[in-house]
């Protein structure tokens, strides 16, 4: 009889797309144990998703991995649509710009193929000594019952049995503190786990294709939506020459009349093609030599009941929602599901977290997969919606479409996501910065370091390292009432009873937290030396709100967030959104807040 | 009797230093065989030059450089000036902009360890599949004398014997095309070569030591230029928490009085630092654990009488000029020779430029070191003068010293350097556009891709890649009189007898020029099917000067570069510099232009 390997790790990852990636790069670089296995030998090498949207940039750049993806991406900056016009034909109804969000950092989308998008995170890893095992099958998977044992983060109450591919079984038991099923849309972990998925499918057949166009069409670099006399298409730019057509489709073309299923082998992309052709007449659009990739779909709208069991083991990214594929979000979507788990998964581990914070990512993430279903329903019934005519005056309106895409840019982006009140989201001083809203993401500002004078986005300050971000708003420091104000704060939060000692392990702060101050003020008469020697651990930790050298630049943070001459205390989770805002003279419900989570180091 | 091996190489490069590797790096990515060799074991660790300007991030740019520079660089936006204060300590006189060129794309100064600098372009040329031969010494030089084998550029006129560091002669002959000496201030090709340094000694004498502070100095992250009653010294941040302190130092303190030449083992770095104490009284700054380097040096400012011979040989860098280190200049100067001989060798090479065009070296960088001497000299003494005081009423007042600084900003930045009229250079139709001077590297701009409304800076579409761009300045298409007239020049530009067919072999003109459109208006009216197809080889080649769609940026090459809506042709150089303009019905005087230095293919 033989003896199967077992193994330990903390975390294990199943599945390796940009969900699963996202997870294990981001707890590898906190310094979690980390395993990632997947079923496929090889990452894909086209087609899939492949739009990132803004928020989802600023995300990578927190982890330093914004550069590549900006160097390698095509963007997308303006939209245009397309309405039925005179003569059988189309006309521009309209142009504006892709992404209208005004904070947002990065004002576009960026589309690249998925598996450049993977191996971003596969070289980040790698630094970190993390690389994909592959393939590899999941078959089993147990979990204690033992109540004490699932509440000790250094318990590994999970096994999980895996193959190898030539159906060896049980070739390894791994035993794990928690898993991620990053296994997508037809999740193994979802399915043993049994959690149900919630939601229907739409009525709408579309085809995918990728190609270089040879065409007289002007906007074929322009993320278009076209309703035609002869159906819709979309138009989604992509990296060099390539483009990529998303095109309504109808249940004959599609279907299979006996089972009612999408039939991929009734279509071809000459077919899809040829269909699109119709919806671009006039324009004319050649057949390329090679299409890149195709496909077919109707679009299923899905959410997964739990995204958890026990909060030992998770689900994120198409595992736990599914949708169209139109507006660009589910990359997005799943991604950000692992950037919420990461840091709340590394806190817990390090026994830093009451395992009640594990509770906030199916609170969190559910709620928004949910907003994203509902959106996806308006904005594909209202895409897929027969265009108005002068024959169909109950069509879809210009109007009504480019209505909706407006009110949905910043749901769309990524930079509109609110999470709500928690334990980790306390909106209890709103009012201190009224216009930086708890449960949002820190809205981008450029500010000046006083020491050298350089200007630096504020969101680059605030890397997802896993540590909480105090940002000290403390005003004016050359008036003397300010400077007595900020002097007694950073008395409060220098004593041993206040969050940044009591939540540290060994009283090293450094660890837990970073803290920042801003000053308001001419960079002229401020010198770094000004500030109290406890809001200046470093020379690089002073900051002012004020135009840079070039005066092209900065000096609007007070202002934009809204706040007054007292100042503000600000509290930034890891994952880059707002948790908690005090005026200074409450800075012991700073403390509160963080005793709502934090556990005081044993 | 043992053969020494022989072989052969297009371009043989001596010495790995910034000036080396800058030309091996140029060389190997446009496609030349080229071989760099160093006597040096190893890369320098620590020391040495460091102070990148801003015309020279945006050559290393234009080599896709810049990135990594500007990520792991020290930047210094601000300079500060000190003079004697009362109660004999110093005051802070004024504080500016350390970079105030308007046109700066990189408002700023760079400052990196010159090992970190070299590796950028080891890493760089690793990818073209060259790496530096070390160590290898050369130890003589041979060079044919015959007329005809010294015009033909596929000859290999040059013979250098080379020795392994175990001082066995003649491992190898290398039979090169051309060579180039990279190989410093004491350099063995220009001494082979028989080339004079002329110049002389200052009598000014500097200790150099780098550190990390610990200080109440609050300037200490600017650049500061310090004057007290008890001498010179000057402060340059550098990377992470370095600085480096360049100090004045006294006679007695550094020469040997035997020989009157300077003794570096009279000094350490801890006499180094006490000489800086007493400048920056009433500051303290105290002993660090460990000094990362110092040195002591009498500035010496020289120029060599010639920079090549018989254009087969040349030196570049350190090898053909020296100069005090304080304004930043030294490797800059020399990277930007080898910037500057990079693509004329490349054209040479290929057979499509007269060799002639190799004379325009030493035209252009001789006088550039020469101008850089002069401007050393003013800055140096009035650095190393005395102060201003109230018992020194002959000293250098802070208003001569700073007004000094300002004047020199644009020279010290590089931006200002301006070559002089040659056959590359040639200033007839300045006219047409009167503000983007001839012979000046082309001003950055921000510009509008039509088909995609994504921003690009105009420096970076026209990348180091050895191709001569042509920009058409098209003017306002929608206009029908002027929209005829680009057709015109559209017409007369594909002519076989244009430059661009004529001087491209084979008639594959995108092997030696790119081309780009770059029309006045509005995006919203503008698009790109819109120009004459000629104009557009690629949907990437038609740009708009508008601004872009968040209306932070752009819309401002027209006027700042003064061309009318008649428009103009610009003729940029593969360095990045003006090197002709024309006026849309002179367009034969481009072919004039180009007539001047390159061949009709054979």
């Amino acid at each position: 009889m033989s003896q199967t390997k077992e193994s330990k790790i903390d975390v294990l990852v199943i599945g390796a797309g940009p969900a699963g990636l996202m997870c294990a790069n981001g707890l590898a670089k906190a310094g979690v144990k980390v395993r990632i296995i997947d079923k496929k030998s090889n990452k894909i090498s086209a087609g899939h998703a492949d739009g990132i949207q803004p928020r989802t940039i600023e995300v990578l750049q927190s982890y330093g991995l914004a550069d590549r993806l900006l160097r390698d991406a095509c963007q997308l900056h303006m939209v245009a649509f397309w309405n039925p016009g005179p003569n059988g034909g189309i006309e521009r109804t309209d142009k504006t710009r892709d992404v209208s969000v005004p904070t947002a950092r990065y004002p576009f989308e960026a589309t690249l193929h998925q598996g450049e998008i993977e191996q971003i995170f596969v070289d980040s890893m790698l630094d970190a000594g993390v690389a994909v095992d592959r393939p590899i099958y999941p078959f089993a998977l147990e979990m204690s019952k033992d109540v004490a044992i699932l509440a000790d983060p250094n318990a590994h109450p999970i096994r999980v049995h895996l193959s190898s591919p030539d159906g060896q079984v049980d070739t390894e038991i791994v035993n794990a503190k928690f898993v991620v099923g990053a296994d997508g849309a037809h999740s193994w972990v979802r399915k043993t786990l049994g959690i149900d998925m919630t939601g229907e499918q739409s009525e709408y057949i579309w085809g995918v294709v990728d190609m270089v166009p040879e065409t007289d069409f002007p906007d074929i670099r322009y993320r278009c939506a076209i309703h035609s006399h002869n159906g819709s298409c979309m138009i989604i730019p992509r990296e060099g020459d390539l483009i990529r057509l998303y095109i309504q489709l109808s249940d004959k073309d599609a279907l299979d009349p006996s089972t009612g299923r999408v039939d991929r082998d009734k279509m071809s992309p000459e077919m899809l093609l040829e269909v699109a052709r119709k919806s671009l007449y006039p324009y004319k659009i050649g057949t390329p030599k090679v299409f890149e990739w195709f496909t077919i779909y109707i679009i299923g709208q899905r959410v997964a009941s739990r995204f958890s069991v026990q909060e030992r083991v998770f689900i994120v990214g198409d595992a736990c929602h599914t949708h169209s594929p139109k507006a660009g979000q589910g990359m997005n979507a799943s991604m950000n599901d692992s950037h919420n788990l990461v840091w709340k998964i590394t806190h817990a581990l390090r026994g830093w977290a009451d395992m009640s914070l594990l509770k906030t990512y199916e609170y969190e993430r559910r709620k928004f997969a949910q907003d994203l279903i509902h959106f996806d329903k308006e904005f594909s019934a209202l895409f897929s919606g027969k265009p108005r005519t002068e024959e169909n005056q109950n069509g879809v309106s210009h109007e009504q479409f480019s209505q909706a895409f407006r009110t949905f840019g910043a749901f769309t982006s990524g930079i509109g996501i609110h999470y709500a009140e928690s334990a980790i989201v306390n909106a209890k001083h709103q009012s201190v910065a009224k216009d930086l809203i708890i449960g949002q993401r820190i809205i981008p500002q450029i500010l000046i370091r006083v020491a050298d004078a350089r200007p630096f986005e504020l969101q680059d300050l605030l890397p997802a390292d896993t540590r909480f971000k105090v940002l000290i708003f403390a005003g004016d420091i050359t008036n003397v009432a300010q400077r007595m104000k900020v002097d007694k704060l950073g008395e409060e939060i220098s004593k041993p009873e206040s969050f940044l000692n009591k939540y540290s392990p060994g009283g090293e702060w450094k660890k837990v937290f970073d803290m920042l101050a801003i000053v308001s003020g001419k960079k002229e008469q401020v010198e770094y030396t000004m500030l109290p020697e406890f809001f200046r651990s470093h020379w690089s930790k002073v900051l002012i709100d004020d135009v840079d050298l070039t005066g092209r630049q900065g000096g609007k943070a007070y202002t934009s967030y809204g706040i007054g001459p007292s100042g503000a205390v600000i509290v930034v989770r890891p994952d880059g959104y707002v948790g908690f805002i005090s005026p200074f003279d409450s800075i012991r419900d700073v403390d509160d807040y963080f005793a709502s989570f934090m556990k005081v180091p044993s």
